[in-house]
């Protein structure tokens, strides 16, 4: 046992914050928990004077990384930069010298987590994540070990806190996506570039990691299929609930076959779907694995506290491993190479609506569109006749190949009868 | 690396053959996780003849569990006997040779977990039991790994299938408690006697392991508060209902000043609590944690599939220990013995039902008696008045001490103008 096991924070933001305070207000119980001290030992970021909600010792904190990767007495290298570069460098050379890595950073082990995870793992010393997905739930070491036996079939997550945020809240007060983003702004809860969040990247990065795990496969993040919540509005939002859905920001991936299909992109699901009702902040990892079935992780997906927890947590079993001398336990589980369905892969049921004239034979001239196609009907609501003889005009179809709905909408938004296809969602049971 | 690693699994039932089958159907899977073949290498149970679902070697099979535990070429014994003895003395005598065990029986852990944990921790040895609680869910090693750095303040379980199935369709089919149980002793998810599992008893000693690993302490399993779904009937189900509340048989565990909280009973919570939408034979614990906030666990409770898969992930991880010599990397952490509370120390809401004359005055000498308890009401609800004069009046009580509620009770159960105090359910938010 060690008596003191020594703690390095590269990236002194918000979780770094909420870990260090963590490391403080428990340490009784984690030494209790661990048999050593965990201490913070030095703090790196570029801007120290920043005030910041923690007090620390100035004298640990330096400008450079360097300093911190090379520094023998640290035994935990914790980065929470955020971004590629220069984060790959440094956790690189902190594997190099022999320090074992906690991360919170979703886009570097989305990216470039495959050689990283190698690198520690030839040299049995630990890289752990668990904040990188899902914030302060439990889901990254759940899916390592406690599903260990399990095949997994399918990972249906929100794992965007901003994301869900806005949706729940257009559902909840009728209001549209601008007008909610920009309250969402100005209260905190979504950047002032919200790209990253609310086109579905940071999304992507999530259910790329869960599903290399889950698979046991590297994923090419650059290929998981990523669309936004931007063209979600409000009358969406009003027919899905008429027809019993719920419109969620769902991070996707399955596998069959051998092959991997992952996709981030608006869903609607049954509103009686543990996932409809994951709202605000929250989010939630749905996981069916053969033989365990549906198991869902929920709990806060950001901020300070629950990032913060899970980070902890990264270090305790670290430091665990490291009184063992056991790191490196449970190294890359990436065997395979699995293939990447596109989405002319994909088979599901879509919603559709769109703006049509209202006119003897509309109706009937667009089914035969998505009969020519193959594409059978579930649903058709048409909800009255505007005054400029416009109608809106509402399809679910059953389960259809992908390409067979798109070929279908290019040929129907070309009819004369068509004003617009003003909108299209996939629908997950 | 150990080419193979050796399981005996003594009480070979759903539970045993459901681990087998996962240990046989993905079983190069695990090997690539682990880097050993595990394989089954004996069975033992007293009945050997029955038919089961799984095809096995006989000439494995013994009826003699002793022989297992003593067989030097097993390393991990999977005790899935259930019951106090003989599967204390077997598990001891595992140990004690050396064995490291795998078990899902939530009756010994209770009872007698602490004294197999500490003469494991002793030899280093594992002790691993997540199939004793929530079936799948992972639930005990993410307590134990995923929330180390966090102090935990609650654990709020449906860790009940059975129950939770009857309660799912009385509320679903507005049937009475008498008439579900029927049913679902016909289907195989009640036992013909039921009382393990309608009492409360199963879920008391799942509520007791999970507050022992959350609140670090020990917890005498006798002195749980314990309250069946008997009395639930369909009216509180409606009642609850109009309210916004759903009636759940919730295992509750809290902590607070150092003292524990720990009961079992049939309680009220919101509709829009996560935990109201858990339906049928669903199991979920929902736990806060300081300061990562609240993470719920979901998945399937009980069967040899979800079972199996805890079972099984219990093996992986102490083979991985095995190969890397860490077994016992993480003892008993019950530092503690923290006071239990009584049920006089608890303050919540309070529902009760009651019948009552319809005279005058009746719904005034019923509300002094709460006053006079310093007990404030919330709700009053008097549905009409009966043919024969008497009438149903509903009160849910704001936050009160038990004892001024059960003192307001005994009052008003004497009055002249009550009937009967027909129930009185807690509720919490």
């Amino acid at each position: 046992m060690k008596p003191v096991i020594n703690v390095g924070i590269v990236g002194f933001g918000v979780v770094g914050c909420g870990a260090y305070r963590i490391l403080q207000d428990n340490a009784d119980l984690i030494e209790r928990k661990v048999g050593s001290r965990i201490v913070v030992r030095q703090i790196a970021d570029v801007d120290l004077e920043r005030p910041r909600p923690v007090e620390f010792d100035r004298s640990i904190a330096t400008r450079n990384p360097s300093e911190l990767v090379n520094n023998p007495e640290i035994d935990i290298v914790v980065e929470l930069m955020g971004g590629v570069q220069p984060a790959h460098h440094i956790v690189m050379t902190a594997i190099k010298n022999g320090k074992q890595i906690v991360t919170a950073n979703k886009e570097l082990i989305a990216k470039e987590g495959h050689s990283l995870l190698v690198e520690a793992g030839d040299r049995r010393q630990d890289f752990y994540f668990e904040a990188s997905v899902g914030g302060g739930i439990p889901i990254i070491r759940p899916l390592k070990t406690c599903l260990s036996g399990d095949r997994i079939r399918e990972i249906k997550g929100i794992v965007n806190g901003t994301t869900n945020y806005i949706l729940s809240r257009m559902n909840q007060e009728r209001k549209d996506f601008n007008e909610v983003l920009v309250d969402a702004q100005a209260s905190g809860y979504a950047e002032r570039d919200p790209t990253n969040d609310v086109d579905g990247h940071d999304a992507a990065y999530k259910i790329a990691i869960l599903a290399s795990i889950g698979f046991t496969s590297r994923v090419d993040v650059s290929q998981v299929y990523r669309e936004g919540i931007r063209k979600v509005s409000q009358k969406d939002m009003a027919y899905a609930s008429e027809f019993g859905y719920t419109i969620k920001l769902l991070a996707i991936a399955k596998e069959a076959d051998g092959a991997m299909q992952i996709r981030v992109h608006p869903t609607m699901i049954p509103s009686s779907h543990p996932l409809a009702s994951v709202m605000n902040v929250y989010n939630a990892v749905y996981v069916t694995g053969d033989p365990v079935g549906n198991v869902m992780f929920y709990g806060r997906g950001a901020g300070a506290e629950a990032a913060g927890s899970a980070v902890v947590s990264d270090i305790v079993d670290i430091a665990r491993n490291i009184n063992l001398g056991c790191t490196g336990r449970i190294p890359c589980t990436c065997f395979d190479e699995k293939p990447m369905q596109t989405m002319d892969d994909i088979t599901c049921k879509h919603y559709i609506r769109m703006q049509t004239t209202d006119r003897p034979g509309v109706l009937a001239t667009i089914a035969n569109v998505f009969g020519e196609n193959q594409v059978s009907l579930s649903i058709v609501t048409q909800k009255g006749v505007r005054s400029d003889g416009t109608a809106e005009v509402i399809w679910v179809t059953h389960e259809a190949p992908e390409p067979s709905v798109r070929k279908s909408l290019e040929t129907i938004a070309s009819l004369k009868v068509v004003n617009e296809v003003s909108n299209w969602i996939r629908v997950e049971e």
